[in-house]
């Protein structure tokens, strides 16, 4: 199932997933040699997690046209076609994304009433507790209104049915909150959400970047592209600040004796130190979903470990429960386009 | 010169310019009544600064359409056409950024060879010491490929001569850093990059929005629109970690145990921790420049305080006394795109 350091953490990951999901059974496929004395680490998982020998693999150079045609037997492709053929209700890779999209959009189909799948993630708000749902975030580069309104109902049912907020707030990603702000496509899409009667949720208008986080919506709608940057943008800020502070840290002489000074509050403060630091931890939202497709696909961040990559296996699991495409389905229907396009 | 304090944050911060700029001197616009008193706080500042009363004013809820007819005896409009007529060398406003754009484009008018002015800022890296220019960060929604190379001229110039970049590394923003990643628009300008032969700079392809901060390149290319979107979730984010610390410190008496017993490491550190500080200060990285126009238009925050209205003082000093505009002229002859323009 790919990812920097497959398939340790795809089996530590189960595992851990398994605690919260202790009815969850697994297929893994890849190299079972590799396999097998990971599995055996953990008592009760081999009575779960079934081993498919799959000596081939998608590698994270593999361009996804190519993989598409030659990767048929890769462990990528044979686990997206156990959901296509219903042996699984949900895959979970940590494998070159490009191809993953690729693959799982020509295998699983594209839902009736969506023209585009999209990938979407959610991250942490200064709400505590209440996460914002992004999406699209590279699937397509360029997007139609129509396109971005689907987009709205997708993550509107994962806001309300996975993130449990009772009405969402569906914003548009934009660089003024002003109507008359924008591309062209965007001011289209934004008269469509205003038009659309029955939303899993709230069209809020438009939101700018720097407002993504505070929490004040639930749902940010844009292209690809645009999520693309926004999103990384926003990843490699957070990194980068640590890495600032941590910088400081090694090469001051001060930082150091202080730090040692502060061992007493920082132990006292400990407990409270690390529920924040979850808070900010990127491996508790971590799993991305190929959305819009006919089958539960999740994108785990390839460089996560094994927490990370079991939180992966959470929104699967969560997604499966509660039936994710049933309820988009009857989204679209709601707004007429289910059916038009079955 | 508006902003959330005007006029007081610019009469401090033209006082706090003084310390590094001796020689400079400024022309204030704005209420005479409510200026005077301000500067007569500051020993000397009256003897370098003329105050020229202007009731009229350009709020941050006009439209630059509007202000463009109506606002030709605002005070932002009289500081630009101070510059288009010679009087002054810079123009810098916390006010309304669209407004200014427009006056400034009308009143300045855009330098030969430059299609579309655009927007910069530079921002920290985690190079100590490398700031990092990005541009067009929302004059432009839509760029053609020329004008993005026109921006790698504009921001490489920027990086050379202000921020004393040797051979300043040119990348354009993009999803992916392969070269089938991406717009249309992108891979064009790639092209056109990839084959430019006098660049003040070197081109080094594609950046993801992730690597902006890491100091691997020195310029970032992008249209406005996206660029806008990136930056905006940058600062959002810094915001945000900041926010979500403070307010798990405000709910934690753990915490505020724990620094009680910290202060005495947090004293002993404190030179080190507020050089961090003044390293991640958004403060000193405040004045975006509006490049490509026959005038320099600086645009600071407009929620900054007196030492970052200083830093954009600071930013229209170095560009007036290294003459901007003549470098950029030059190198616009270079690349054959002055001549045919003018």
């Amino acid at each position: 199932m790919g990812g920097d350091d497959a398939p340790r953490i795809v089996v530590e990951g189960a595992h851990k997933a398994r605690g919260r999901y202790p009815q969850a059974r697994f297929i893994i496929y890849g190299d079972e040699a590799e396999i097998r004395p990971l599995i055996s680490r953990y008592p009760g998982l081999s009575d779960v997690m079934d081993v498919r020998h799959t000596p081939d693999r998608v590698t994270s150079d593999d361009k996804p046209s190519v993989v598409l045609r030659t990767g048929r037997q890769s462990s990528m492709r044979l686990a997206i076609d156990a959901v296509a053929n219903g042996e699984a209700q949900a895959v979970v890779s940590a494998g070159n994304t490009g191809a993953l999209m690729a693959m799982a959009k020509f295998s699983l189909k594209v839902l009736p009433g969506i023209r585009r799948p999209a990938i979407a993630t959610f991250m942490p708000t200064q709400v505590p507790g209440r996460g914002c749902v992004m999406l699209d975030l590279g699937a397509n580069v360029d997007c139609e209104p129509q396109i971005l309104l689907e987009f709205g109902v997708l993550g509107g049912v994962f806001s309300r049915e996975i993130l449990k907020v009772n009405s969402p707030r569906i914003a548009l990603l934009n660089i003024g909150s002003e109507a008359m702000k924008g591309r062209e496509t965007i001011k289209d899409a934004a008269e469509l959400f205003a038009n659309a009667e029955h939303l899993p949720g709230e069209y809020v208008g438009f939101i700018e970047g720097d407002n993504i986080g505070r929490g004040e919506v639930d749902v940010v709608v844009t292209d690809g592209f645009t999520g693309n940057v926004a999103l990384k943008a926003i990843e490699g800020t957070a990194r980068l600040i640590i890495r600032m502070a941590k910088q400081g840290f090694k090469k001051s002489l001060l930082l150091k004796l202080g730090f040692i000074l502060c061992l007493p509050g920082i132990l006292l403060a400990y407990p409270a130190l690390m529920a924040l630091k979850k808070r900010l931890d990127p491996r508790y939202y971590n799993g991305a979903s190929l959305m819009g497709l006919r089958g539960l696909c999740i994108k785990s961040h390839g460089g996560t470990d094994s927490i990370g990559f079991s939180n992966a296996i959470g929104v699967a699991a969560d997604m499966a429960l509660i039936r994710f495409n049933d309820k988009v389905a009857a989204e679209l229907e709601k707004l007429g386009l289910g059916k038009d396009a079955a």
